[in-house]
């Protein structure tokens, strides 16, 4: 049986992967007193006088909606908000497993940009975050910002950021194998959708300074009109030089390629253009842009993918429990880029310098320690960059 | 130590009454590969061919928002969304407790109603059923009456039909008692507010002929136009003979009384005018309409209260739980009359002719039998009325 009809399997046996636990007695009179009427009016009173008080009171503290509109689910794409409940559910699982988080699965249906800000701004009320997860773009970029300025809780969303975070943490630990220095270094991403603009972003953040975008067309070039809003916007920051051309006329040379878009992109005559100890983390799911076997082969010193399947799985698992672990444990008012760097510099700290090699470049996506590495370096950050409420 | 202040400290010592609970192995990179991805993908697949297999592949088949605007909680009126928090958490724990209904708290921030509407059909892919609560007449009405013909899953508002279904229970048990016919009796019900309302319509719905409404202004009479739109429907349908006048007027010769409005508003010239062997449900908290000891001392056969301080509490916990674990269970389509007399029935039927007494006409709300009824004969006549899935 392939996992894919296993995982099936399983999903019809589990009947859910989550459910809600009772935290309080309520088997007698005295006890329903005090957890329910009449003694229930107590905290709600308390909490009108202050809001800030249903952090203290109920579980708001550690609750996290994942919320999608289904819209890309995967790499399956718009299959609707209730097809897309068993990701969330599994990441709910994830959530509470690896950061002791609260999260349940949430889907929206619907597609309208102000409709999803405006459906999610009036249940905010009931959590400590948001998860924002599986929303196409260009409609998440939009639909985190407004939110990040208009709630006071961390918003996050994890196709975006979490996958920067992790290929950020990789690409740190990569850099050290192969003695370059990040602002030297020449990094192709190629992809320009949600997590291949948010990943260009936040490398820019960690000091690469020769970056260059490409999508289906090619090299994204400044003033090219092609580009949507959200590519426009990156090609003033990233390529300087003006190149043109395609992917693989960006790779020419280049030390990393990050891939985030379809499978079997990457040539390995392409590989082999690349400069010297090239490092590549073709990520496409199911397949990656590049097979590892012919990577390797083609002279690619440092491989890692999406996939279990071959070394240096490249998850964001690693990321959102303990992100959230962190910022919820400070009351942080948002995520911001100091605390997604410290989440990549937990992340790659957790590989010792022995340990480390062209083969193992990241913690495991189960490895507990990685995750309270993750959560500790998260609130720090946010303590340190006047986030944290606590 | 009174209650209030013990349930405070106790809710800041609980941090939250329900928390998320994982349900799958998710420690190894296998249980990964199972449970998220790339295995995950097989049941999206499924649910977006057919979107009723959520039903099947996820938890959405057992769980439940408890959802609120904080418009009209406990007694204590319009005190904002969060501050209603405590409550929904209270009524998740004992969904999970007595019902095995996995329960979530949603507060919406707003108050309007087309709002509040459309904010929940929007998330209503994730959920079996809908449990309306604490929001207030007659924005109630319109979002439960549309929400059941807009969605095709149970919903319901506990503040209505709970409460109508508990106490006509305990009025069914009553009338053993006193040997009275349901259709004979004189029924007075106070508060033509959300329960109000929802109560008389029931008993109406239960075989009672003679039934009186009141408000603050006194008796409900037809035609009269200081009636909302939801008063003067039901006027249309109580009060055939047109009685007009106050409280007081409408209770003399009454068999049965029940309160749903403020306290203190029966004096015991009120009980004493009252027919034979009279009932009276003061529900009105915390404060009841009448001091069951005053009402026992004015000649008041059988008393019963929303207290837990007094014989015979009338508490919707008896309700909820089990009502919605008998949908959840055959997947019924709606909640129905006939699913809401069986609950009443079922409760009813908890306490046996031997041990029916003035002081025992209910079973208490923490008897784990009493919900197991409640659940299978919600079932049954989901089944039998047509309504069920399962």
């Amino acid at each position: 049986m392939d996992i894919n009809e296993k995982s099936l399997q399983k999903h019809y046996e589990w009947k859910g992967k989550i459910e809600t636990k009772c935290r309080v007695d309520v088997s007698s009179r005295e006890a329903l007193m005090e957890a329910y009427t009449p003694g229930v009016a107590a905290p709600c009173l308390e909490i009108s006088k202050d809001i800030d008080k249903s952090f203290l009171l109920t579980r708001r503290w550690n609750t996290v909606p994942v919320i999608t509109d289904g819209t890309a689910v995967l790499g399956l794409g718009d299959i609707g908000p209730e097809a897309g409940m068993p990701v969330m559910e599994g990441k709910c699982a994830l959530f509470k497993a690896y950061g002791d988080v609260d999260a349940f699965p949430i889907c929206i249906k619907s597609k309208d940009t102000e409709e999803i800000i405006r459906t999610i701004k009036l249940i905010s009320g009931s959590f400590g975050g948001i998860n924002l997860e599986d929303i196409s773009a260009p409609r998440c970029f939009e639909i985190e910002t407004r939110l990040k300025e208009e709630l006071g809780i961390p918003v996050f969303h994890d196709d975006q950021h979490g996958t920067a975070i992790v290929i950020a943490a990789a690409l740190l630990n990569a850099l050290k194998i192969v003695k370059k220095d990040i602002g030297e270094i020449h990094v192709v991403v190629n992809g320009a959708g949600a997590a291949g603009i948010a990943i260009a972003r936040f490398l820019l953040g960690f000091g690469v300074k020769h970056l260059i975008s490409c999508d289906r067309f090619g090299i994204l070039v400044e003033g090219d009109p092609q580009l949507n809003p959200a590519q426009a916007e990156l090609a003033k920051i990233t390529n300087r030089e003006h190149k043109k051309g395609l992917l693989k006329d960006a790779m020419v040379g280049a030390d990393v390629f990050i891939g985030v878009s379809v499978g079997n992109v990457v040539s390995k005559e392409m590989v082999a253009s690349m400069g010297e100890k090239p490092i590549l983390f073709p990520c496409a799911n199911p397949i990656p842009e590049i097979n590892p076997v012919d990577a390797k082969e083609a002279g690619a010193y440092i491989v890692g993918t999406g996939s279990s399947q071959y070394p240096n799985q490249i998850n964001n698992v690693l990321v959102f429990p303990g992100l959230f672990r962190g910022a919820l444990d400070v009351r942080a008012k948002t995520v911001n880029l100091e605390m997604m760097k410290a989440a990549s510099i937990g992340i790659a700290g957790c590989v010792s310098e022995e340990e480390l090699s062209p083969d193992y470049i990241l913690p495991y996506a189960y490895d507990k320690k990685a995750h309270e590495t993750v959560a500790k370096e998260v609130a720090k950050a946010a303590r340190d960059s006047g986030v944290a409420r606590l």
